[in-house]
């Protein structure tokens, strides 16, 4: 038996789907041919490029020549919102977000705060959610662009994107101006409706190893017509706004993963959900455990809890030497000392957002996988509370 | 047998080594984990990176902590001269670089002139070589950067950037000034000295596409201390200068591909060189056919003519007919119908640039190769000129 036996950090990272893994193949082996180039080979990757271009468009419900790829969900975000405002900075300087968005997107924010852009990051509630009337009232005359992630990676909060897009566009409307609206929606993928239409936005960020593609590759939906000032220059592949050789084999996994994933979405999302119910109700019971959100109102996969006078971190060491993957929050700042600054804008204290586990269940996680973690979870937090 | 038999556009790219690959699966499959996770399948991660890091540092003889990884050549190219002018913008304005850099140079250095920069972009010699005293003359009080190429993509040209190097070196003393000296390498890995002390660089860039590896994966070499804003913000991957999941996968092909290309550099350009001299003693000889560059100071796998009367376009789709794959000069700009700069920048006239074919050679490349393209060509080239 492995020593790693039940993975259950899904919002870090996903494994790469066999089905996907085998369409990658060929072009890592003898399709490997620049997609720039007139000859034959190059024709192929070509025509592999245009083909994912046009899943991944289907799966948003937008054109093919809406669909930018990059290397991964921090690139789309930072070009996004970077993009974004240095666009429309003729007739704006005012971005507004939230306390909760991914470093890509907070840092992003903080360069253009540095750069003269003025930044409202909108707080959130006890769960996580946005006040609509908030976000309403913050808009004013020099705003350009807003980015509002779709689902938070850390504790799974939902936000009613197609609402708030909608509040966005009235005052646009009034005011006479162009507002960007930016979804990132890499935490989503396969679980969320993608549709960018019903979501009312003009740019949208995914990540293919979020939803079992590959890492290494993402995608950048931007709507025609929408300002964008391309980060990365060069030759002229993706229309002009994104140079680089393409990423062939990581593009058509990530296309294949993405349209898996949207044909499984209700499934893996009610298959998610049982088992993230069974898990929670074991959770919630154990003495000094409080959940850090509602889970009728985040991702189906996740169990994000704060556990007194026990460090995440000795839960986690504790939990992989059973074999159990879990996790602090995001994978990104898990090597930061810093508390997370999800949970401290939920209004947490430090102590107890250092004492967060987060769990995240994935497509292969069984009911076996969570009576494990409850059969192990409860004396494991007795002993580092003990030793605490 | 296959439609393709013969592929010489090297250049444009590589398929990657089988054992690059085999490397490479473990990571596509079973060892998934996000390096920046606690437990033990984000650990096995970890230290693929830290390996891959160290091959990369044994090769360019610097620091692991000198080695960033990026998504490519074009993201390494825009990250060194964007981030290294940006971080040197308080000190001066003025870079220099080369008319015949490629476009994911130019490109950025063009952006940085319309953010105040100023830059010089120095001419080249009839076989593409800089002046080393116009480069001395150009560097001036306000000079904070310089990107020269170590070999071109084109026409293979090779410059002397240890000498180079040095004269800024000297100039930048004398001036007391921090001049950063970047040099875009593409092209040259596999067949030059990729030391970073000989070359006495400040960054270099990298692609491991060009060199048997895998394309989405490229490496920045930035000497420790060396000033840089970073380009890409999020999560503090690569110690906070690149962030973004790591692509492991496409990192463990990469490192490992470096690692071979420096083992088999000294046979690999002697493989290259016998055939490259053996298709351009066939190729001189066809009449109309002039050289772009000169053999002995040019990477020994780049054939480069003009061939009068015969555009390449038509040559190119000739010779895929013929199951040869080659190309007309730049993969990133094939789609272009502007003439190749860098074929202009040598003095070259529109016309011959655009009559210019460039036949780069690899490992796989046979004597059989070369002698069915020096039996093709001639006819080839005749049929063409006939309809033109």
């Amino acid at each position: 038996m492995s020593n790693q036996q039940v993975y259950m950090d899904h919002a870090a990272t996903t494994p790469i789907r066999d089905e996907v893994f085998q369409k990658m193949v060929p072009f890592l082996k003898n399709n490997f041919g620049n997609p720039s180039s007139m000859y034959q080979i190059g024709q192929t990757s070509r025509k592999a490029l245009d083909e994912s271009r046009e899943k991944v468009a289907k799966v948003l419900n937008c054109k093919r020549t809406e669909v930018i790829f990059t290397s991964g969900g921090t690139e789309s975000d930072n070009t996004a919102i970077k993009g974004g405002a240095l666009a429309l900075q003729t007739t704006g300087n005012h971005i507004i977000t939230t306390t909760i968005e991914h470093e890509a997107v907070i840092q992003t924010c903080q360069a253009l705060e540095n750069l003269g852009f003025d930044v409202t990051y909108l707080p959130v509630d006890r769960y996580g959610i946005v006040d609509p009337d908030l976000l309403k009232h913050s808009i004013k005359e020099t705003t350009i662009l807003v980015s509002l992630m779709l689902a938070n990676n850390e504790i799974g909060i939902i936000q009613d994107i197609p609402n708030l897009s909608s509040i966005i566009r009235s005052r646009a409307t009034e005011l006479e101006r162009t507002i960007l609206i930016h979804s990132d929606a890499v935490q989503a993928a396969g679980f969320l409706d993608l549709n960018v239409k019903k979501l009312d936005l003009d740019m949208l960020s995914l990540s293919a190893h979020k939803f079992y593609g590959p890492k290494g590759v993402g995608i950048l939906y931007t709507k025609h017509g929408s300002p964008l000032v391309p980060q990365q220059l060069g030759g002229g592949q993706e229309r002009q706004q994104r140079a680089g050789t393409e990423n062939i084999p990581g593009i058509v996994g990530c296309a294949e993963a993405l349209s898996i994933a949207e044909e499984q979405r209700v499934i893996h999302s009610s298959h998610c959900e049982k088992l993230r119910d069974r898990l929670l109700d074991g959770i919630k019971n154990i003495p000094g455990v409080i959940l850090n959100t509602k889970a009728n109102a985040c991702l189906p996969n996740n169990v994000n809890v704060a556990i007194e006078g026990a460090p995440a971190e000795s839960i986690i060491l504790g939990l992989d030497l059973l074999g159990i993957a879990a996790s602090s929050g995001s994978a990104c700042s898990t090597s930061s000392l810093e508390p997370s600054h999800v949970l401290l804008a939920l209004g947490l204290t430090a102590d107890l957002a250092q004492n967060s586990l987060r769990l995240t269940l994935g497509k292969d996680n069984t009911q076996e996988d969570v009576d494990f973690v409850l059969a192990n979870l409860p004396n494991l937090i007795d002993r580092v509370r003990a030793i605490n």
